[in-house]
């Protein structure tokens, strides 16, 4: 038989990333490959305790099909959260309940997009949108970052040359590389986008994870029902989970849960009920302080060894929360070339080409802190600097 | 803004019995509209157990992310299970774990059909997969179903008129019919598709569901690689948790992570681990056993109630296993016309027009057994008898 597939396969790569990761099954390797929360911040005993009492008290139920649209009561704590965290007014049934966020991507995808549909995404952007997106075969436009966000008279140019349906980005420490948008700069975006027919998708998976610094205003603030947003549980709860959502008006709601519901029929009910169950029982702001206290220390030491170690010619961020800081090499030298080095020395990064639509051998690279130790980061990056003086002196 | 949603969109119904549902609410509706499994069947206790052991003894990794294709120990039991009961020889690797089987149908739709790719579907056919498919936009081609499986005569029609890229069925207790392939037609039908490039996609959700007779082979051993396997941990542990999987050679394989990977990164872990747990520490031919014996009972109940009440120009079918039954009144009468009839009267089926590609006003309609008590069903049947009565007569 000979299998003719689909012809938006073509556009998908395999994840680099995979890829990637596979050096970093060596326990020799010391990784800042991977995107993972630290598993010492998951509050299992009291996951534990949830799933005793949603199983207890109304286990027929709980195992049950559930609606499209995820669990009411849950839709509810995130509209509340919106409102008290945000000053976001947003009604539950504008909320849907997902595979985690990057469900959220799919479906905005599907119900949004035909073949060759401009849109815009950041650069470096996030390799996971860039692979949802894929599937459905758009024209990707992309607008530089600078420290402070959106570089906006890049955004005004490539407005010029095409219409795009939506903007996807991740205003707050972004992935991968962990700047977060000024409130200035949201304004002037959102005040470029007012002029336009593109949905701004705002990712915020890392938001509650800020240990520096004051919370800037969700881009909703600027632009209201213009914005989409994406939500998740995987950094403040557990990944494991699969627990995200999405945020949006209900002219877009109405194609979301048609699409959701043609996708899986419903997100995991036992895990919303589950996790629910979690946030009510619990303190979930103390506990998120708790993740952020660690990731601080980490975040600061990783920052602090660069200082130490690092040649002065590679420059770094200093993310203000998230997961991820992301470092560039003197001008001609590549992150993939660095890569090998690095993984002969036992020590494995993402170098910077998957983060971009159509450039290799960038010279940048991602570097997660947060699922090391602090020995693990001080002896990771002496590791790395060693590689990079080997690469560039 | 004007938003201008894809084009796929304009195929997709919102859900037809999502609609009829709606009837459901009143208290006073007995229904057989529904698809669920009875809650009385869920192991709630025994998920109890599982999930405090896999969180006590491993919750870390547990609650973390994890891989695109499944947990391997459960992808292990999946293909070990084939073996024991169908006799067909699966790599674990040829399994990849999804959010229940309806997005098996979402991820070969994404990897396989371009715009207008001819496709084939059983008539009447699984809502579910038409909504699932829909959203690639292929030409939908329909073979009606006999007593026995699918009229060969037919089959080989509609080959004449077109290259199917795949056919989507399902062989064992049918949604909606309740009939069964013989091993026969199961033959016939493979013999003429091994002329072909249409891969065969055996959705079996409700196989282990058998309460009369004997088990029929599966497609794949007429087939080989040239079947696709549908398969759901819905119906013999439980819903709620939206486990299934799908099971493709190789080069299929491949293609379907990627497209999983981009839908939703991996499918709950927390689901994955507690459904594996459970399946290792149980016996699930045992629950498997009390399931049939609760179903027979029940869709006894309701071959004999329509024995007794439906005016004999009613057929149905007699399911050997599954959790509908198919009424097909005279001609020239519309089960949507009896649906408005038996709602006054406090009785809700699902009407024939949505398992139909392009037909309106069938005289046919589904009814579901499983998730009503024998009471419910002795007097439910009475009603809708009363109300067929009162629009035939």
């Amino acid at each position: 038989m000979n299998i003719q597939f689909a012809d938006r396969m073509g556009n998908v790569q395999k994840s680099f990333i995979r890829e990637i990761l596979k050096v970093t099954v060596n326990p020799q390797v010391i990784s800042f490959a991977g995107g993972l929360p630290n598993p010492a911040s998951f509050p299992v005993e009291e996951v534990q305790k949830a799933t005793q009492k949603v199983l207890n008290d109304d286990g027929n139920n709980v195992l049950q099909y559930s609606t499209t649209e995820g669990y009411l009561p849950l839709r509810q704590y995130i509209a509340q959260r919106y409102l008290k965290k945000k000053g976001l007014i947003i009604d539950p049934d504008e909320i849907l309940i997902t595979n985690g966020s990057q469900q959220g991507l799919d479906l905005i995808g599907k119900i949004l997009l035909n073949k060759n549909d401009d849109i815009l995404l950041e650069e470096p952007g996030y390799l996971g949108a860039i692979q949802a997106l894929s599937i459905f075969e758009p024209k990707f436009h992309t607008v530089p970052l600078l420290d402070d966000g959106i570089d906006i008279n890049s955004l005004e140019e490539v407005l010029k040359r095409c219409t795009p349906k939506l903007f996807y980005a991740v205003p707050n420490f972004q992935n991968p590389s962990g700047i977060t948008y000024s409130a200035q700069n949201r304004e002037s975006v959102a005040n470029i986008l007012k002029n336009t027919n593109a949905i701004f998708v705002e990712d915020d998976p890392y938001g509650e994870l800020r240990f520096i610094g004051e919370d800037v205003p969700s881009m909703k603030t600027y632009l209201g029902d213009n914005a989409i947003l994406l939500g998740s549980f995987s950094k403040i709860i557990a990944p494991g989970m699969r627990l995200g959502w999405i945020c949006a008006k209900r002219e877009i709601m109405e194609k979301l849960i048609i699409a959701k519901q043609a996708s899986d029929l419903h997100t995991n009910y036992f895990s919303q009920r589950v996790a629910y169950q979690y946030l009510i029982d619990n303190d979930i702001d103390n506990h998120i302080k708790k993740i952020t206290e660690l990731y601080k220390k980490q975040r600061d030491c990783m920052v602090s060894m660069i200082e130490k170690y690092f040649p002065e010619e590679v420059k770094s961020t200093k993310p203000e929360g998230g997961m991820f800081l992301w470092a560039t090499l003197p001008q001609g030298f590549s992150s993939l070339e660095l890569f090998d080095i690095a993984s002969k020395q036992n020590v494995a990064f993402v170098p910077g080409d998957p983060f971009y639509i159509n450039k290799k051998g960038t010279n940048t690279l991602r570097l997660n802190y947060t699922n090391s130790t602090e020995d693990k980061i001080e002896e990771g990056i002496k590791r790395l600097s060693e590689a990079i003086i080997g690469l560039i002196k």
